[in-house]
């Protein structure tokens, strides 16, 4: 499997006047998929805490098709790139569950922060172990 | 004066399908007002915390009379009410900019928590002589 | 059954800095709650506007008894009032759903408004039909 | 002049359990710096809906470089760049207001719908006077 599949549902206040959910929405919807494939492999904020780290968003990019409406059923699909520096580079499709047509496609890339706040320049071992089952999970 | 007033302006993702703003977005209102007011007495969020306090809201009511509508200018009327026990009660009126006219009111309660999360029964004397700062401030 | 229970888990940007549920959230959840108990009785939001009606809230009761954490899953608890008169009073229960226990109740009242915005003061047979299959549902 | 600057405060609910503005809530301002810029030029949602289209936004970029604390006044930086086909891209700078520090950087791209949601093609005359008026406000 290549990326992991969350089902959400639009929620009556995520609608614009236009009668679209409201394009910031998705950023929380990307997040949505983003922890719940990170759950069980121990890559969640308060699991990045736990180990003494924290990992902030610092690049976010967002594509819009076509819009989600109220009330409908949307599945994210999550996939992790295989790093290449220490950065964690999400990446997210979010498609109607009833057409499966493709609605948003986005990324978003985290760095690591060590507790005084200094960037990490490696990806300590314990992380790096979390994020190698993960790919693997990911048949990557 | 017995109450501070706030400006706000209504975002666009504030607004729901109908035209309308969202009806649980007054809640922010009502905290913008209530931090505004408190700010200047040092009974902000981040105020309780260095005094070694949290103080959730335990209770919350709001009255809907007319709709906001997007971009229209409100003022967020707030008030505090003198304490009977251990509990701040602030009151709030959002009222159109333009005509003065009553959309919204309500009220929230907060009560004092001490650093293992215990209800404080008598309030600090260190946090009573700030509400009586405020509340001489509100001619009350 | 006496309530609709909905399940739902806490998103990451829910949680304030204190760590917890930021209480104005709660109504998010009271609205998936009565949502999801209405859809399948005809009375959503967008059922409403297909029959000429908007039925915006104009009361909001909350309590609030213990918080919510991160990525917690919750169970919701709707169920609608027998109603008295033309409006329609929904009472919600936040439960945890490890250990059941209760964090916040509360309750919103909605009137109906007709296509020029006027109050309707007699709930129409086609809407009273839909809230009576519902309260059959609830066992009421 | 080369922006239009637009003052923010940072509001409580907008902050995460890391104690920094959670990144999503920066589209929210992006937009209010973009509503604020075009409303002396009859640009804002409203307008084009009373024109007869629709200006979703169909791309977003953001980059985070230090994040915004609680409470904290912001100036959103708001520009738009010199149309090359039918399509609006404003870009935004977030600085804190104490030492003008910058946050966060992005832009967003909007096409135009018209009433039947068909792109539009090339930039409707009305629409386009505006533009021209805004860019010379921009000293562009």
């Amino acid at each position: 499997m290549q990326y992991r599949e969350t089902k959400i549902r639009v929620r009556f206040n995520e609608v614009d006047q236009w009668g679209m959910v409201w394009h910031g929405h998705y950023i929380s919807y990307f997040e949505i998929g983003r922890i719940d494939l990170a759950r069980g492999f121990g890559l969640t904020p308060t699991d990045f805490v736990k180990m003494g780290y924290t990992a902030p968003v610092v690049e976010l990019k967002c594509n819009y098709k076509e819009p989600a409406r109220n009330d409908e059923e949307l599945i994210i699909r999550t996939t992790l790139e295989k790093p290449t520096k220490a950065a964690l580079t999400f990446k997210y499709q979010i498609v109607r569950k009833g057409d499966k047509k493709l609605l948003v496609e986005g990324e978003t890339t985290q760095v690591l922060l060590d507790k005084k706040g200094e960037l990490v320049l490696i990806i300590p071992e314990e992380i790096k172990k979390k994020i190698d089952e993960l790919l693997v999970y990911l048949d990557k």
